[in-house]
């Protein structure tokens, strides 16, 4: 059984004509002898719709309702589709979350995906029948409503196609696949034929926003092929494959600048051990996320831990560092409101050495003070002013050649 | 344990300001020592705006997926009174149709309740939660999803009444409650404190949309007492009550006027016997709605038969009719495209004769032309020329004094 998963974005869905060339789309991959699941994202911007109005009521809104306002969106579009397809003849069923047999943990908006009972899709499929998906959503075993967090339909497609041994895990968006940049920031960027889990969870939680993380996880642990393509054209796209699948492994796959992060500096904490574990470990405790940490060598017995988080958070990390030194009785914050990631990905930096030296030098050539260096083993970050972020990305990208090489 | 079920209409949950006014009103009626449960309509005209949106994508949009989108408008009502809730730190729990056990009937866009699985509500009842349901819904054994049909929450919450064996079931709209008239059309219409299920029944069926008719039979069979009132005022509405809870059993209750029927007249019939059997078999056949038939006595062996039907059917049904004189090798049709069918209803004409007559009488006094008449135990309705709708309206009204009569 030649079994096939599509996802389908919102921005693919964003209104009633993007539904019926999506429905057409669907109606071309049924003249092949397969069954076929269909993901889909809710339409537009309904998620936000939702939220919104949800937060108008009350701005604490969440939790238990939120979760099942919110799963009405992917159900609307879903619905929908499946009226855009019997127009067209095609025996399709439009199935929630919870009627596909997604069973999740017990965790408001930000579930993970369990077990898929495909006992529900195995017999539309007996039926002949494309099964159409509401994403982003699954239940638990009383039948309560979970929604996984942003960009949960990738999630979604990515366990189906694990559970159903599909061949293929196509993610259908506004884009032709992932590049070596953001097109929007380098002109030169170029689409990448293939990127292999690991560079592409980089990219991901870079923001490259292509795909969800957990999906890109998920697709990994069980070797799903996912093909990132656009649902506008017929243009091949970008396999996410494993390092084994990969053509060559790139030094560097792709850059991506990030400008949404803000920088606390703790400075002159009197040295002690156990610095970073007591206002790390104040951060977690108020679960809040931090990105990129420097720890620079004492001077004069004095200490200065620089981190990155989230600007929307930035004022209450802020806060407890605050509370931090005054425990300490040492030391004092500085606060940069917004900063520029720039980063490196690639697979092939494991076995290279000097990658990292090229990309100082090349920020060297353009006269870019780089304010923090994050390293892991395949990818390289700098923090440097918000106003040099594009130039840096667009030197950096030059100076691995991702322009013009042909891969 | 005392328990309340309330209903909210659509136009009492309009928007944002009129979700979060209907939440204050539950949170006033917590105050006592009683179980809650409150069913939601969806909020203002989205179920219609929904409907249209699937009927942009296939104007023949039905069944299985239009209930799956349908019911998301009353999930959506029902989340957002449950964050209100939460914001007014009342504990809330909202459910869809199939969270609170409604088990209904498989027939999509007009399916029955069947049972309900109180073990969900009462769970909930043990955590002194006020249980928010979805109206307009519910699901199969297997978990398909169905709605109810027009006015489908009426009959959710008087189902969960009778299930729960609940002492009141409020029905909050945006009228005060039955009034003798349309008071946009009779400006001395009188509300009704008292009237009963059979003649709330005619009414509603003749149009006054307060209640769904479903929601009548059921309270009816369940000696369930419905309390029709507004959401917008803390004013006593109409109970709907059984006979014997009456408090007088009038002759007229009310009136009404309907305008959306035209009529057929299938005229000179060969005389034969099952000429009637013969031409409504057709029309059920097609599933075809007739409202009131006139079969006159046959002169010179010839034959007429009148009937009337939902404008919009008006076509299909002229086209059965001709199939059937056709077929009959006698007889022709005419078409009469909008009457008006003014009807007057009260349990008191059971045992009181002459009100037929008083109405001709005031008919005659306007000089109106009576085009059909048709009568029930407790009903009366005349057809006469839509021109005519109103004036008979008002003058069948002042004859039975329903203006200045108090109750």
């Amino acid at each position: 059984m030649y079994i096939q998963v599509q996802k389908y974005g919102g921005t693919s869905l964003a209104d009633i004509a993007c539904i019926q060339k999506v429905a057409n789309r669907i109606k071309q991959s049924c003249t092949k002898d397969h069954k076929l699941v269909v993901v889909l994202s809710a339409m537009g911007n309904e998620t936000d719709r939702l939220i919104e109005t949800a937060n108008r009521i009350y701005e604490k809104a969440n939790g238990r309702e939120m979760d099942l306002l919110l799963a009405t969106g992917e159900i609307v579009s879903t619905s929908l589709m499946g009226i855009a397809l019997a127009r067209l003849n095609v025996s399709a069923v439009a199935l929630t979350g919870a009627q596909a047999g997604i069973e999740v943990s017990c965790v408001h908006s930000n579930a993970r995906i369990l077990k898929i009972h495909t006992e529900y899709i195995l017999k539309h499929f007996e039926k002949k029948q494309v099964c159409l998906v509401a994403g982003f959503q699954g239940r638990d075993k009383d039948g309560e409503i979970y929604t996984l967090g942003r960009g949960g339909s990738d999630t979604s497609a990515t366990a189906l196609a694990a559970a159903l041994d599909a061949e293929e895990c196509e993610i259908f968006t506004d884009v032709d696949g992932v590049y070596t940049a953001d097109p929007k920031q380098v002109h030169s960027a170029k689409k990448i034929p293939r990127i292999c889990y690991e560079e592409m969870l980089e990219l991901a939680r870079l923001g490259a926003g292509v795909l969800h993380s957990r999906s890109i996880e998920l697709a990994s642990r069980h070797s799903i092929t996912l093909h990132v393509r656009s649902s506008f054209n017929h243009v091949t796209g970008t396999l996410v494959v494993s390092e084994d699948q990969l053509l060559e492994r790139a030094i560097v796959r792709g850059v991506s600048l990030k400008m949404d992060e803000g920088k606390v500096s703790v400075m002159n904490l009197a040295d002690q051990p156990g610095l970073a574990a007591g206002l790390f470990g104040k951060l977690a405790e108020a679960n809040l996320n931090v990105n990129m940490i420097v720890q620079s060598a004492p001077a004069k017995g004095l200490n200065t831990i620089s981190f990155t988080v989230m600007k929307e958070h930035l004022e209450e990390a802020r806060l407890l560092s605050e509370e931090f030194i005054s425990e300490q009785k040492s030391g004092e914050i500085e606060i940069i409101p917004e900063v520029a990631v720039v980063s490196a990905v690639g697979i092939g930096m494991k076995s290279h050495s000097g990658v990292a030296s090229s990309m100082f030098a090349a920020l060297a050539k353009i006269g870019t003070n780089i304010d923090m260096i994050s390293t892991s083993e395949i990818k390289i970050s700098v923090v440097v002013h918000p106003d040099e972020g594009n130039r840096v990305l667009e030197a950096i990208h030059q100076a691995f050649n991702l322009g013009n090489e042909p891969f």
